[in-house]
């Protein structure tokens, strides 16, 4: 059998690391990328397109866009027949996004992976474990400390904000403060900055912590973390606990969870799944009884 | 859509603890029990056999026989077309239960699944998942500490041993000390028990302790724990880590997750299956849609 043709679809921060991870799978190959400006990118020796249609054979495209342009992205390739895997984040419509992608699957003869990276994505597996494991109780999910893009341009967006960074800190059993760190405007008073941030709806119902500095950019790291705590009854027996825990770069994990989902997308029958509605073992590369061997 | 008829195989320690699990599922009942003795139970109000076919009707039955008779158990249970779930749990041969079992399973029109427990089963599931995220690295996994079935009865093989339990002690990284509580005959030399111990393929290799006790039975508990770490590369980005923690009771989580499997059981087609074979959403009662919703 011959190595997986992957495209990666946007090359911003989670394309630039797909690309890198595709190039370590040892079953993959990189068919090129596609990107709105399709000059060629220095030290990739592959073909860049303004559009997929231009590549000439494609297993899989990894889309690697903001999750707003997931959808229409996830047409075009799967009317070509292409599978296509995402990493759509946004948790109230990822059911509706499924079903779209379904229909257009099937009508194209291929799979769609959706949702497929930390949370949603292992995070959604590991809940489902847990929650086989012991049906009764509460399960808790603790994100960071790291950097929240949703937040950070929510901050950026209130007048008078040159430059802004939102950090998720976990303080325990699902409760997170946000500390928040404003580069502002030459002129803009901060103490109005503050008060307006603390108002948004981004902020007004967490504890949140704005802090004056003098350059943004230097406190960004891209590290991230997760941690989640399940204590719950396994039939009559109480008190069972169980625990994830994870402190990873962000967009590396996202797009490696990506990669090994491109290798599942290619092994269901056309439709589009969540990562709780496959088998784990298409996740990896290798033969089933090796793999059934080594990890079972 | 009717519940699933469950039958326990098998009434030791697992198979106490799976039916309080069926009982407490809301998508299940239990159609019977299957026993040697096929004496009615206290408290138990469903037929008890001494043979699967006396049954009316099974759509799954949990064999919570010891993992050596298993495979006969599976094999007339998938002749009859009843589902199978058992907890087999020697790692060295499940390719090949999964083989012969297959085989039976799509003669006899029904599903069987394997190894389902919590190692095997779930942490075979976390090692896949950690294996996805992080491809390059190395996993470790600590047991502990909790009672050593294989090495409490190793401990009771030896001559002059009255009562042992041999304890597995996490001592990180994927080693384990052995703590040996023995409880000798009349007249028996401890210190020669203790030597013979010690020179048993069981302990020979591995930090063990022997203490002498009056009576062991007071120092059993069916807790149990596991930790397990991996520490890796996703792509070209080093030193992702991941965790997986339980404290749990043994027999209560078992039953629970074969119960899980079940489920699953039954929505598979024809054939044998690990944990790693089969979508984790069919392990979890209710509509996809709510599922979907709620945990990815």
């Amino acid at each position: 059998m011959g190595k997986l043709k992957v495209a990666v679809v946007g090359y911003g921060n989670i394309g630039k690391y797909a690309v890198e991870a595709v190039k370590a799978a040892p079953d993959m190959e990189l068919a090129g990328i596609v990107r709105r400006q399709a000059d060629a990118i220095m030290g990739i020796d592959v073909p860049v397109v303004d559009d997929i249609s231009k590549l000439p054979k494609v297993d899989v495209a990894l889309l690697c866009t903001p999750t707003r342009s997931v959808e229409n992205y996830a047409l075009q390739c799967l009317k070509l027949g292409i599978c296509t895997v995402d990493s759509y984040d946004i948790h109230e419509t990822i059911y509706e996004l499924k079903m779209t992608l379904d229909a257009a699957a099937k009508e194209g003869g291929a799979a769609s992976i959706i949702s497929a990276g930390w949370d949603p994505g292992t995070d959604s597996v590991v809940r489902a474990v847990m929650l086989a494991s012991a049906p009764f109780g509460l399960t808790h999910t603790d994100f960071g400390p790291g950097m929240s893009m949703g937040h950070t341009v929510a901050a950026k967006a209130i007048a008078g904000v040159k430059n802004a960074l939102s950090m998720t800190m976990p303080m325990g059993y699902g409760v997170h403060r946000r500390d928040v760190y404003i580069e502002i405007e030459n002129g803009a008073d901060f103490e109005k900055v503050r008060r307006d941030l603390m108002a948004d709806p981004y902020f007004a119902t967490s504890d949140t912590h704005v802090y004056k500095v003098d350059d943004v950019n230097v406190l960004i790291d891209k590290g991230h973390g997760v941690h989640m705590v399940r204590k719950g009854g396994a039939g009559k027996t109480q008190n069972q606990i169980f625990e994830w825990k994870m402190t990873i770069d962000n967009p590396a994990l996202t797009s490696q969870i990506m990669v090994a989902c491109a290798r599942a997308a290619k092994k269901q029958v056309p439709g589009a799944y969540t990562m709780l509605e496959f088998p784990l073992i298409d996740l990896l590369p290798g033969g089933r009884e090796e793999l059934i061997r080594s990890l079972v």
